[in-house]
């Protein structure tokens, strides 16, 4: 690929033997053309090695061809799957990402989303974040936008059941004969550790046991966090045979605050996750957890997008929890 | 944030009292202009709403304030680290990244790059990949471009000393007791699994140890790899008291075959990795690595495009590798 050449529209007619609106036709699609000519056209830009240039294509026709996609402080495992799966979906349509990361914080993300509409992004994905409802709302009124890994009322998202998740994996520890079961949860600020730790005091109360307010533990979804929540459980002498974690990553850290007090998984004590990491499958033993499709979450986002600015219905649907039973839970006798 | 209000420079120059080049200059910060003026100016930019047109200015000034980033199939947990560091490093500059995949794949790459040149950006950030060397170095000739992950001498890149890693690793097993050393390899058309192993097969050399081909095997950098190849040395009944993993995946893989076994790390067998995955440190028992400073290294990859746009000596830099112990290896007697 060498220097790109500063081929003209009018080179490419002359070389076509057509017209130059002949030549934009072909190369925007914006109207048929008899396929002598289109072939004609194709064939001069391949021996031209004419390169588009969509920054000026998209100044006349007003279209970017660019989307614009939120993060939230890249390389969290679980968003970084789903940032996978929209770059998959997007491969689909005509649309490339932009990318502006919004830290987790409203402010942050009010400049990415600024940044982004100033670049003249066509739609919008955004993953998580902080952006009050209403904020979102008012720029979807003018930019297709679809939010990811939040629940709104305003603007088009793709729901997670997380406190059925929450609720499916109390349950099943209680089915396994546990009864003092400890809670980790995420970032409480975040609704769906909210949502999470609902589930399983809901779960407790319908199986009529008390929930004890000292089994229950903030965490902030790190490893570190499942560590120090689990060392202070032990520490106080907590009694407790099993612990939902409202991630994984809390998982793997309340696992290794175990294994330094010598404690067995599950022999001892008994651990379950959120959110089916691919590293769960791998860890000793491999981790019981709740599925949240990631990658299919992030294919879906984009799909809806591609359907808001196709002006279809964007069929919005719900993810359902699913229990994966692994080896970290014990059936108590 | 409402609908874009279409607001135009000739009404902002009206509203401040000023020119409309005051305006431009202003805006786009191309000459100076009195301070009372550009105050003037920035009240009525505020109090108007008006949001700039990034994709006129691009056109006009030919800056698109993009830069491209090619990624490799997001979401291996290394690359990911990588991103973060870019984005946070292109936070300290005019830049907004523009994403397009390669798949590791040189086709899908070529157009992933084909397509980021056609949103005219300005610089390019490559993460791995396969392209020829050619290629980019073509490429390089107009469009600054840092190469990270791959070492190339016609392309500004960041290296990262893969064979000291590899030696690093060996050496510390040998140090340690072990003389029996498997290694698993990352995928052998990858420079750095086969410079990782090269520092494997040197260590032993240097030790005056006999490389045994039936205890090197060839895994994918995945997990699952890391298991199968555990299994296979296993299932073949082949001595070994340790094993240099070419990455921290495969290396969880292997700690988990051997857990299905029966076999304790470090007390049966020692496991050392290779990357330091955050997650590393929360392994049971926590994992001896090579640590690659991912982030570190998108960071100053940033860091060079921007000296590079600057049109200032990219000052390139080789990552060391460092010996990360923890607790997965055990001293023989």
């Amino acid at each position: 690929m060498a220097e790109p050449k500063r081929v003209t529209i009018t080179e490419i007619a002359a070389a076509a033997g057509v017209s130059i609106s002949t030549v934009s036709r072909v190369l925007r699609g914006s109207a048929p053309v008899a396929e002598d000519k289109r072939q004609a056209v194709l064939a001069a830009v391949k021996a031209l090695d004419y390169r588009p240039n969509i920054f000026a294509q998209g100044l006349a026709s007003g279209e970017s061809r660019i989307v614009g996609v939120v993060t939230q402080n890249v390389s969290s495992p679980f968003y970084d799957a789903i940032l996978r799966g929209v770059l998959q979906g997007l491969e689909a349509g005509p649309y490339s990402p932009l990318f502006a990361d919004g830290y987790w914080q409203a402010p942050r993300e009010r400049q990415a989303l600024q940044l982004l509409l100033e670049h003249r992004v066509e739609g919008l994905i955004v993953l998580g974040g902080a952006s009050p409802e209403e904020e979102l709302a008012a720029i979807a009124e003018t930019t297709p936008l679809v939010l990811v890994g939040r629940n709104a009322e305003a603007v088009p998202c793709l729901r997670f059941d997380d406190f059925r998740g929450g609720y499916l994996a109390t349950q099943y520890l209680i089915q396994c004969g546990h009864r003092r079961i400890a809670h980790i949860a995420g970032l409480l600020s975040h609704e769906d550790a909210v949502c999470r730790r609902e589930g399983y005091q809901r779960a407790l109360a319908d199986a009529e046991l008390e929930a004890d307010p000292d089994l229950e533990i903030e965490g902030d979804f790190t490893e570190a966090s499942g560590l120090l929540a689990v060392g202070m459980l032990l520490g106080q002498q907590r009694t407790f045979s099993a612990i939902f974690c409202g991630n994984d990553q809390m998982a793997y850290g309340a696992r290794l605050a175990l294994f330094r007090h010598g404690l067995r998984v599950p022999d001892d004590v008994s651990v379950i996750g959120f959110d089916d990491q691919p590293l769960s499958a791998f860890t000793t033993p491999p981790l019981t957890t709740v599925r949240q499709p990631a990658m299919a979450i992030g294919l879906e986002a984009a799909q809806v997008l591609l359907r808001l600015l196709d002006g279809e219905d964007p069929n919005l649907k719900t993810f359902a929890a699913e229990l994966v039973v692994r080896e970290s839970v014990a059936r108590l006798r």
